[in-house]
Protein backbone atom coordinates (compact mmCIF):
# COMPACT_ATOMS: atom_id res chain seq x y z
CA UNK A 1 0.00 0.00 0.00
CA UNK A 2 1.46 3.27 -1.38
CA UNK A 3 0.68 6.46 0.68
CA UNK A 4 -0.35 9.73 -0.08
CA UNK A 5 0.62 13.27 -1.66
CA UNK A 6 0.97 16.01 0.45
CA UNK A 7 2.67 19.57 -0.60
CA UNK A 8 3.47 21.76 2.40
CA UNK A 9 3.86 25.60 1.77
CA UNK A 10 4.13 28.90 3.04
CA UNK A 11 2.00 31.06 1.31
CA UNK A 12 1.02 34.90 1.95
CA UNK A 13 -2.48 36.19 2.24
CA UNK A 14 -2.65 37.24 -0.51
CA UNK A 15 -1.56 34.00 -2.07
CA UNK A 16 2.62 34.50 -3.08
CA UNK A 17 4.96 31.17 -2.09
CA UNK A 18 7.54 33.78 -3.74
CA UNK A 19 8.35 37.39 -3.68
CA UNK A 20 9.87 39.23 -6.72
CA UNK A 21 13.62 37.68 -7.10
CA UNK A 22 12.16 34.16 -5.97
CA UNK A 23 12.80 35.83 -2.21
CA UNK A 24 11.40 33.66 0.18
CA UNK A 25 12.66 35.21 3.74
CA UNK A 26 9.29 37.21 4.84
CA UNK A 27 7.43 33.85 3.90
CA UNK A 28 9.72 31.78 5.69
CA UNK A 29 10.70 33.63 8.29
CA UNK A 30 8.58 31.43 11.12
CA UNK A 31 10.50 28.56 10.02
CA UNK A 32 13.97 29.77 10.53
CA UNK A 33 14.12 28.86 14.03
CA UNK A 34 12.89 26.08 14.63
CA UNK A 35 14.43 22.82 15.89
CA UNK A 36 13.31 20.97 13.35
CA UNK A 37 14.67 23.26 10.29
CA UNK A 38 18.31 23.89 11.76
CA UNK A 39 18.69 19.98 12.93
CA UNK A 40 17.21 19.30 8.89
CA UNK A 41 20.20 21.64 8.03
CA UNK A 42 22.94 20.35 10.56
CA UNK A 43 22.65 22.99 13.02
CA UNK A 44 22.42 22.93 16.96
CA UNK A 45 19.27 23.80 19.19
CA UNK A 46 16.28 25.91 18.25
CA UNK A 47 12.67 26.55 19.24
CA UNK A 48 10.46 23.64 19.46
CA UNK A 49 6.47 24.20 20.26
CA UNK A 50 3.58 23.28 17.82
CA UNK A 51 5.09 24.81 14.29
CA UNK A 52 8.02 23.00 15.30
CA UNK A 53 5.98 19.66 15.54
CA UNK A 54 4.08 20.28 12.17
CA UNK A 55 7.57 20.84 10.17
CA UNK A 56 8.35 17.51 12.34
CA UNK A 57 5.32 15.92 11.24
CA UNK A 58 6.18 16.98 7.67
CA UNK A 59 9.46 15.92 7.47
CA UNK A 60 9.23 12.68 9.48
CA UNK A 61 5.70 11.38 7.10
CA UNK A 62 7.86 12.45 3.73
CA UNK A 63 9.71 8.97 2.38
CA UNK A 64 10.53 10.93 -0.69
CA UNK A 65 10.15 14.63 -2.49
CA UNK A 66 9.24 15.36 -5.54
CA UNK A 67 10.32 19.21 -6.44
CA UNK A 68 10.68 21.49 -9.98
CA UNK A 69 13.86 21.74 -11.69
CA UNK A 70 13.59 25.39 -11.42
CA UNK A 71 13.30 25.06 -7.22
CA UNK A 72 16.37 22.58 -7.73
CA UNK A 73 18.55 25.15 -9.74
CA UNK A 74 17.96 27.94 -7.17
CA UNK A 75 18.30 26.11 -4.13
CA UNK A 76 21.69 23.67 -4.92
CA UNK A 77 24.06 25.88 -4.07
CA UNK A 78 22.31 27.59 -0.89
CA UNK A 79 21.61 23.47 0.36
CA UNK A 80 25.73 23.64 0.17
CA UNK A 81 27.25 20.03 0.48
CA UNK A 82 24.37 18.49 2.68
CA UNK A 83 20.37 19.40 1.47
CA UNK A 84 18.02 19.24 4.13
CA UNK A 85 16.14 16.30 2.69
CA UNK A 86 18.01 13.35 4.24
CA UNK A 87 15.79 10.94 1.32
CA UNK A 88 15.40 10.46 -1.95
CA UNK A 89 13.99 13.56 -4.30
CA UNK A 90 12.94 13.32 -7.73
CA UNK A 91 13.49 16.55 -10.06
CA UNK A 92 10.82 17.07 -12.45
CA UNK A 93 12.91 18.18 -15.86
CA UNK A 94 12.85 18.33 -19.67
CA UNK A 95 16.18 16.78 -20.33
CA UNK A 96 17.20 13.41 -18.31
CA UNK A 97 20.37 13.52 -16.22
CA UNK A 98 22.95 11.42 -13.71
CA UNK A 99 21.00 10.91 -10.04
CA UNK A 100 23.15 13.02 -8.61
CA UNK A 101 24.19 12.50 -5.25
CA UNK A 102 25.15 14.99 -2.06
CA UNK A 103 25.39 14.06 1.49
CA UNK A 104 22.26 12.05 2.31
CA UNK A 105 20.15 13.12 -0.45
CA UNK A 106 19.82 11.49 -3.78
CA UNK A 107 18.66 14.31 -6.40
CA UNK A 108 16.98 11.38 -9.41
CA UNK A 109 16.20 13.38 -12.49
CA UNK A 110 12.47 12.72 -14.32
CA UNK A 111 12.24 13.76 -17.95
CA UNK A 112 8.91 12.21 -18.55
CA UNK A 113 6.51 14.60 -16.43
CA UNK A 114 4.76 14.89 -12.67
CA UNK A 115 2.82 11.43 -12.94
CA UNK A 116 5.79 9.57 -13.70
CA UNK A 117 8.40 11.45 -10.68
CA UNK A 118 5.19 10.80 -8.66
CA UNK A 119 5.63 6.54 -9.50
CA UNK A 120 9.00 6.91 -8.44
CA UNK A 121 8.82 8.62 -5.53
CA UNK A 122 5.66 6.49 -4.62
CA UNK A 123 8.38 3.47 -5.19
CA UNK A 124 11.00 5.08 -3.37
CA UNK A 125 8.74 5.93 -0.02
CA UNK A 126 7.73 2.43 0.65
CA UNK A 127 4.82 2.99 3.13
CA UNK A 128 5.55 6.68 3.68
CA UNK A 129 3.81 9.85 1.95
CA UNK A 130 5.55 11.95 -0.81
CA UNK A 131 6.26 15.22 -0.53
CA UNK A 132 5.92 18.29 -3.39
CA UNK A 133 8.33 20.80 -2.25
CA UNK A 134 7.06 22.93 -4.98
CA UNK A 135 7.58 25.34 -7.03
CA UNK A 136 4.25 26.53 -7.59
CA UNK A 137 4.20 24.55 -11.57
CA UNK A 138 4.50 21.32 -9.51
CA UNK A 139 1.81 21.26 -7.16
CA UNK A 140 -0.66 22.54 -9.64
CA UNK A 141 0.50 19.80 -12.19
CA UNK A 142 -0.32 17.03 -9.55
CA UNK A 143 -3.50 19.10 -8.74
CA UNK A 144 -4.58 19.10 -12.40
CA UNK A 145 -4.00 15.31 -12.24
CA UNK A 146 -5.93 14.55 -9.67
CA UNK A 147 -2.61 13.37 -7.99
CA UNK A 148 -2.38 15.71 -4.86
CA UNK A 149 -4.61 14.01 -1.62
CA UNK A 150 -3.83 16.96 0.61
CA UNK A 151 -2.10 20.68 0.90
CA UNK A 152 -0.57 22.23 4.08
CA UNK A 153 -0.88 25.89 3.33
CA UNK A 154 1.28 28.01 6.27
CA UNK A 155 -0.63 31.24 5.80
CA UNK A 156 1.69 34.09 6.49
CA UNK A 157 0.39 37.38 8.18
CA UNK A 158 1.68 39.84 4.88
CA UNK A 159 0.57 40.78 1.66
CA UNK A 160 3.64 40.50 -0.67
CA UNK A 161 1.99 42.03 -3.44
CA UNK A 162 4.02 40.41 -6.59
CA UNK A 163 6.00 37.26 -7.52
CA UNK A 164 4.77 34.00 -7.61
CA UNK A 165 1.31 32.47 -6.74
CA UNK A 166 0.73 28.97 -5.42
CA UNK A 167 -2.28 28.26 -7.15
CA UNK A 168 -2.33 31.15 -10.20
CA UNK A 169 -2.24 28.74 -13.44
CA UNK A 170 -5.01 26.26 -12.38
CA UNK A 171 -7.79 27.74 -14.95
CA UNK A 172 -9.92 24.32 -13.97
CA UNK A 173 -13.28 24.05 -12.83
CA UNK A 174 -13.41 24.01 -8.65
CA UNK A 175 -11.94 21.53 -6.48
CA UNK A 176 -12.87 21.17 -3.63
CA UNK A 177 -11.14 20.96 -0.43
CA UNK A 178 -11.98 19.44 3.23
CA UNK A 179 -10.69 21.64 5.75
CA UNK A 180 -9.12 18.75 8.14
CA UNK A 181 -7.07 20.92 10.90
CA UNK A 182 -6.39 24.45 11.74
CA UNK A 183 -2.97 25.35 14.15
CA UNK A 184 -2.83 29.10 14.68
CA UNK A 185 0.69 30.69 15.95
CA UNK A 186 2.58 34.18 15.90
CA UNK A 187 2.43 35.35 12.93
CA UNK A 188 1.10 32.33 10.93
CA UNK A 189 -2.05 30.34 10.51
CA UNK A 190 -1.86 26.64 9.33
CA UNK A 191 -4.54 24.87 7.46
CA UNK A 192 -4.57 21.35 6.04
CA UNK A 193 -7.20 20.36 3.71
CA UNK A 194 -7.69 17.18 1.84
CA UNK A 195 -8.50 17.50 -2.19
CA UNK A 196 -11.98 15.82 -2.59
CA UNK A 197 -12.02 13.87 -5.40
CA UNK B 1 -13.97 59.48 17.58
CA UNK B 2 -14.36 57.37 14.55
CA UNK B 3 -14.28 54.14 14.13
CA UNK B 4 -12.00 51.70 12.42
CA UNK B 5 -12.73 50.71 8.66
CA UNK B 6 -12.92 46.45 8.03
CA UNK B 7 -13.62 44.68 4.87
CA UNK B 8 -14.86 41.42 5.60
CA UNK B 9 -15.25 38.77 2.44
CA UNK B 10 -15.63 35.41 1.71
CA UNK B 11 -12.25 34.18 -0.54
CA UNK B 12 -11.54 30.92 -2.08
CA UNK B 13 -8.21 29.01 -0.84
CA UNK B 14 -6.80 30.29 -4.40
CA UNK B 15 -8.17 33.76 -3.64
CA UNK B 16 -11.05 34.53 -5.66
CA UNK B 17 -13.62 36.28 -4.30
CA UNK B 18 -15.94 35.86 -7.24
CA UNK B 19 -15.86 33.00 -10.13
CA UNK B 20 -16.11 33.81 -13.58
CA UNK B 21 -19.21 35.97 -14.67
CA UNK B 22 -18.83 37.44 -11.40
CA UNK B 23 -21.14 33.97 -9.94
CA UNK B 24 -20.19 34.04 -5.49
CA UNK B 25 -22.87 31.21 -5.25
CA UNK B 26 -20.13 28.54 -3.82
CA UNK B 27 -18.51 31.42 -2.01
CA UNK B 28 -21.11 32.28 -0.09
CA UNK B 29 -23.15 28.85 0.57
CA UNK B 30 -21.87 29.27 4.16
CA UNK B 31 -24.05 32.02 4.54
CA UNK B 32 -27.27 32.07 2.72
CA UNK B 33 -28.90 29.47 5.52
CA UNK B 34 -27.78 32.01 8.45
CA UNK B 35 -30.24 33.49 11.15
CA UNK B 36 -28.37 36.69 10.41
CA UNK B 37 -28.19 36.78 6.71
CA UNK B 38 -32.06 35.74 6.22
CA UNK B 39 -33.07 38.97 8.95
CA UNK B 40 -30.82 41.38 6.90
CA UNK B 41 -33.02 40.06 3.60
CA UNK B 42 -36.64 40.25 5.48
CA UNK B 43 -36.41 36.18 5.68
CA UNK B 44 -37.61 34.69 8.76
CA UNK B 45 -35.63 31.83 11.06
CA UNK B 46 -32.38 30.12 9.49
CA UNK B 47 -29.59 28.65 11.60
CA UNK B 48 -27.25 29.80 14.06
CA UNK B 49 -23.66 29.24 15.82
CA UNK B 50 -20.46 30.72 15.75
CA UNK B 51 -20.77 31.37 11.65
CA UNK B 52 -23.50 33.19 12.33
CA UNK B 53 -22.00 35.17 15.68
CA UNK B 54 -19.26 36.67 13.04
CA UNK B 55 -21.88 37.60 10.27
CA UNK B 56 -24.02 39.89 12.94
CA UNK B 57 -21.29 41.16 14.22
CA UNK B 58 -19.81 42.67 10.89
CA UNK B 59 -23.54 43.62 10.50
CA UNK B 60 -23.60 45.54 13.94
CA UNK B 61 -20.62 47.35 14.21
CA UNK B 62 -20.82 48.73 10.70
CA UNK B 63 -22.55 52.56 10.70
CA UNK B 64 -22.04 52.94 6.80
CA UNK B 65 -20.76 50.60 4.29
CA UNK B 66 -18.90 51.76 0.96
CA UNK B 67 -19.16 49.96 -1.73
CA UNK B 68 -17.77 50.17 -5.91
CA UNK B 69 -20.00 50.81 -8.69
CA UNK B 70 -19.92 47.67 -10.24
CA UNK B 71 -20.94 45.78 -7.40
CA UNK B 72 -23.98 47.77 -6.67
CA UNK B 73 -24.77 47.59 -10.48
CA UNK B 74 -24.81 44.01 -10.47
CA UNK B 75 -26.99 43.43 -7.15
CA UNK B 76 -29.03 46.58 -7.18
CA UNK B 77 -31.87 44.14 -9.45
CA UNK B 78 -31.36 41.12 -6.88
CA UNK B 79 -31.60 42.93 -3.68
CA UNK B 80 -34.90 44.39 -4.75
CA UNK B 81 -37.07 46.54 -2.64
CA UNK B 82 -35.53 46.35 0.78
CA UNK B 83 -31.25 46.00 0.30
CA UNK B 84 -29.69 44.07 3.25
CA UNK B 85 -27.86 47.23 4.45
CA UNK B 86 -30.50 49.13 6.71
CA UNK B 87 -27.78 51.81 7.20
CA UNK B 88 -26.06 54.35 5.11
CA UNK B 89 -23.74 53.15 1.96
CA UNK B 90 -21.43 55.30 -0.25
CA UNK B 91 -20.96 53.91 -3.85
CA UNK B 92 -17.47 55.14 -5.47
CA UNK B 93 -19.07 55.88 -8.99
CA UNK B 94 -16.70 58.05 -11.75
CA UNK B 95 -20.20 60.08 -12.14
CA UNK B 96 -22.20 62.03 -9.90
CA UNK B 97 -25.58 61.11 -9.37
CA UNK B 98 -28.87 62.01 -6.96
CA UNK B 99 -28.78 59.14 -3.73
CA UNK B 100 -31.13 56.80 -4.10
CA UNK B 101 -33.34 55.58 -1.39
CA UNK B 102 -34.44 52.07 -1.22
CA UNK B 103 -36.40 50.82 1.87
CA UNK B 104 -34.13 51.38 4.99
CA UNK B 105 -30.74 51.93 2.81
CA UNK B 106 -29.62 54.83 1.22
CA UNK B 107 -27.30 55.06 -1.62
CA UNK B 108 -25.15 57.98 -1.93
CA UNK B 109 -22.87 58.06 -4.93
CA UNK B 110 -19.33 59.44 -4.68
CA UNK B 111 -16.97 60.88 -7.61
CA UNK B 112 -14.21 61.75 -5.32
CA UNK B 113 -12.41 58.40 -5.15
CA UNK B 114 -11.90 56.12 -2.29
CA UNK B 115 -10.46 58.68 0.55
CA UNK B 116 -13.52 60.89 0.34
CA UNK B 117 -15.97 57.52 0.06
CA UNK B 118 -14.41 56.89 3.60
CA UNK B 119 -14.89 60.21 4.99
CA UNK B 120 -18.52 60.37 4.24
CA UNK B 121 -19.16 57.26 5.26
CA UNK B 122 -17.17 57.50 8.50
CA UNK B 123 -19.39 60.88 9.27
CA UNK B 124 -22.15 58.48 8.30
CA UNK B 125 -21.04 56.03 11.08
CA UNK B 126 -20.60 58.67 14.03
CA UNK B 127 -19.02 56.31 16.52
CA UNK B 128 -19.17 53.23 14.60
CA UNK B 129 -17.52 51.41 11.86
CA UNK B 130 -17.00 51.40 8.56
CA UNK B 131 -17.75 48.11 6.20
CA UNK B 132 -15.92 48.08 3.23
CA UNK B 133 -18.03 45.57 1.25
CA UNK B 134 -16.36 45.17 -2.21
CA UNK B 135 -15.16 44.43 -4.90
CA UNK B 136 -11.97 43.66 -4.69
CA UNK B 137 -10.67 47.33 -6.32
CA UNK B 138 -12.08 49.13 -3.63
CA UNK B 139 -10.74 47.15 -0.77
CA UNK B 140 -7.26 47.74 -2.83
CA UNK B 141 -7.90 51.18 -2.86
CA UNK B 142 -8.38 51.18 0.44
CA UNK B 143 -5.55 49.20 1.00
CA UNK B 144 -3.01 51.21 -1.00
CA UNK B 145 -4.25 54.42 0.30
CA UNK B 146 -3.72 53.09 3.81
CA UNK B 147 -7.00 53.48 5.43
CA UNK B 148 -7.92 49.51 5.98
CA UNK B 149 -7.16 49.11 9.25
CA UNK B 150 -8.72 45.40 9.29
CA UNK B 151 -9.92 42.48 7.35
CA UNK B 152 -11.75 39.75 7.89
CA UNK B 153 -11.21 36.51 5.30
CA UNK B 154 -13.34 33.87 5.25
CA UNK B 155 -11.51 31.54 3.46
CA UNK B 156 -13.30 28.91 1.89
CA UNK B 157 -11.91 24.82 1.46
CA UNK B 158 -12.35 25.23 -2.33
CA UNK B 159 -10.26 26.46 -4.93
CA UNK B 160 -12.06 28.37 -8.04
CA UNK B 161 -9.55 28.44 -10.60
CA UNK B 162 -10.64 31.49 -12.47
CA UNK B 163 -12.38 34.96 -11.82
CA UNK B 164 -11.64 38.13 -9.52
CA UNK B 165 -8.40 37.92 -6.88
CA UNK B 166 -9.07 40.09 -3.85
CA UNK B 167 -5.39 40.91 -3.79
CA UNK B 168 -4.91 41.01 -7.31
CA UNK B 169 -3.62 44.50 -8.18
CA UNK B 170 -1.85 45.41 -4.97
CA UNK B 171 1.34 45.43 -6.97
CA UNK B 172 2.80 47.53 -3.79
CA UNK B 173 5.68 46.67 -1.14
CA UNK B 174 5.23 44.37 1.63
CA UNK B 175 2.01 44.89 4.31
CA UNK B 176 2.46 43.34 7.02
CA UNK B 177 -0.91 41.85 9.02
CA UNK B 178 -1.61 40.69 12.58
CA UNK B 179 -3.92 37.68 12.87
CA UNK B 180 -6.38 38.58 15.35
CA UNK B 181 -8.74 35.75 15.17
CA UNK B 182 -9.17 32.63 14.05
CA UNK B 183 -12.35 30.36 13.97
CA UNK B 184 -12.85 27.09 12.45
CA UNK B 185 -15.94 26.24 10.60
CA UNK B 186 -17.34 23.70 8.61
CA UNK B 187 -16.53 24.43 4.93
CA UNK B 188 -14.75 27.74 6.45
CA UNK B 189 -12.01 28.86 8.55
CA UNK B 190 -12.74 32.89 9.33
CA UNK B 191 -9.28 34.54 9.63
CA UNK B 192 -9.55 38.18 10.83
CA UNK B 193 -6.35 40.42 10.82
CA UNK B 194 -5.34 44.02 11.29
CA UNK B 195 -3.32 45.95 9.17
CA UNK B 196 0.04 46.90 10.78
CA UNK B 197 0.82 50.87 9.58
Amino acid sequence: MSGRVFADISMSLDGFIAGLNDSVDRLHQWIYDLASWRRAHGLPAGHTGPDDDLMDEAFERAGAVVMGRRMFDLALEPWGDEPPFHKPVFVLTHEAREPLVKGETTFTFVAEGIEKALEQASAAAGEKDVSIAGGAQVIQEALKAGRLDEIQVHVVAVLIGAGIQLFENLGTGPTELECTRVVESPGVVHLRFDVVK
